[in-house]
């Protein structure tokens, strides 16, 4: 039977993971490749270069638009690796039909978000396409930031090091999933999408030692803690008691059955801290409105190496598993 | 009434140019970005950053595939700003269904691609999307590259330039036309894809005095000669018999009414170069088989600044315009 990409593939979760490896890593392998950071770290460590493609539908949601996403995603990427996003470029994939007003309030979300970055475009592509060959519009942005804290990587977390999170999570997965099912919350659900680039920064400046830092997109935060105990060969032990979960998005998983920890986010990470600066991390973040309910969720043991154990509420402990299967596509 | 994006603001051309100033040199407005070089230069001038997404259909077609297109697109333009292609990020979207079979092989081009410009893919990032959300595959290339000569600029050719051309035009718009209109030329017609580093490296080896580089894309030589003229605030007087154009170009421009100089090229450039130096670079190009027939085209002049006179074989002169319309979209 002839194989072909399922939308698992694309899910962030375990297929994905595999399709990378087995079909580009192995293609492409060289050092700096198989690190699996958020970011290349290049040029003596100087330069952080990261990519991402966005394909989200609906184009504009709750909190945000396909633009300011794109200028996010790339931009938190770079900020990832502690580095300061400087250079980016922007390639757009445009179905013929658009409405030339629409994307104008796109690029102009994409403008206001750059300022937040202290980031310029510098370089483009723009194609059109006929109708059906692309839904709508796609937008490619990568960018080069300037390393201003070296040696963070997903690769050197351990016992020394606490977990952290920088705020409720979920919400960017549940903001998708309820505008493109038409489900009206009432509510004041809307997605984290956000620049990161300010956080990292003042944690930076306050001489925080950090190890490891990861953007709990798609998988959600399931994903990042599951490839951390893998890169790192640890194991993490999270509570779930200390994940903050908003109200709106607590209700969203109730109803339909998702797990929090499995939703998509776009401002929202994790941070594997040293022990001694977890504490001053948390009141960092505190100064943040977006992050006023950041938290230490969990701690770094060796009981079960490449696994994530979620000691939950009601007092029993199971694996958490990485996701796997379809999770809603094109959630960025 | 509402205005739409059309195919001809894809186009290369005319509409192509008005589109991305009135949008997104408006809004993302700074200087690199508005040098419209083939790559911006940054860093000090030390590095060249250059983006391209290839939409090209069909994927697979007499020379080339989309694969081999994605790195040589990428790479030829940091080649064109006299720089070495050194890191590359890839972000693919493909549609759900697509086999993973042809994935390998058009991955698989990448590398041997890379390969001819000792580069390496650092990044990635790939989405799948329900069916209909995407043509198959769209792939994104960004490259870094390290500049090795300065001061190319498309902004600053003079009357001390000659314009000379790499080899034959129009091969790879022509191609891409007959493969998707299902006429069997029964010829030797091939895409032009190919990687430009190598021929550039050999023009700086050999000193030669360099003022700008433009690879003949979308829009083909009439866009890029039209581009230049405006930049630089030059005429630029050509000679259509030294303009190369092969049998195979020329029996499909007559058959159909194409024009060979508006027509995609993927491994062919343009060279503005000082006189003193023409003739020598020349004599570098040809020792490469697919440059040779390279030739001087045409020189500069101040008759009509910022526009490009034809001297034809038959003995008559007229403007060569920048094209417009709709041209063949996704050939690259």
């Amino acid at each position: 039977m002839t194989k072909t990409i399922t939308l698992a593939h694309g899910n962030g979760g375990v297929e994905n993971s595999e399709l990378i490896k087995e079909v580009f890593y192995k293609a492409f392998k060289n050092e700096i490749l198989e690190k699996s950071e958020d970011a290349a770290v290049i040029q003596n460590g100087t330069l952080a270069f990261s990519t991402d493609s966005f394909t989200v539908t609906p184009l504009f949601f709750n909190g945000a638009n396909i633009g300011k996403l794109a200028i996010c995603g790339t931009c938190n990427d770079l900020a990832m690796m502690g580095a300061k996003p400087k250079y980016l470029t922007c390639s757009v994939i445009i179905e013929e039909g658009f409405e030339v007003e629409q994307l104008e309030i796109i690029v102009n979300s994409m403008k206001e978000e750059l300022a937040k970055n202290e980031a310029i475009i510098v370089s483009g592509d723009t194609k059109v396409v006929p109708k059906g060959a692309v839904d709508k519009i796609f937008i490619n942005t990568t960018g080069i930031g300037e390393v201003l804290y070296s040696g963070i990587s997903s690769n050197n977390i351990t016992q020394d090091d606490l977990i952290l999170v920088s705020r409720d999570i979920g919400a960017h997965g549940a903001t998708i999933f309820t505008a493109r099912e038409g489900i009206d919350m009432n509510s004041n659900l809307k997605s984290d999408c956000s620049s990161l680039y300010p956080l990292v920064k003042a944690l930076i400046d306050a001489n925080i030692k950090i190890t490891a830092l990861r953007d709990a997109t798609r998988g959600g935060v399931s994903a990042v803690l599951n490839e951390w105990a893998k890169q790192s060969n640890i194991c993490i032990e999270v509570e779930e008691e200390q994940i903050p979960i908003s109200d709106e998005v607590k209700g969203i998983c109730e109803m339909l059955g998702f797990e929090a920890t499995n939703l998509a986010n776009e401002g929202t990470f994790l941070l594997a801290i040293s022990k001694d600066d977890a504490t001053k991390a948390i009141e960092v973040l505190h100064t943040f409105p977006e992050a006023s309910n950041a938290s230490i969720i969990g701690k770094v043991t060796s009981q079960y190496p490449q696994k994530v154990i979620l000691n939950s509420s009601w007092g029993t402990k199971r694996f958490l598993d990485t996701p796997t299967g379809e999770l809603l596509p094109r959630i960025c």
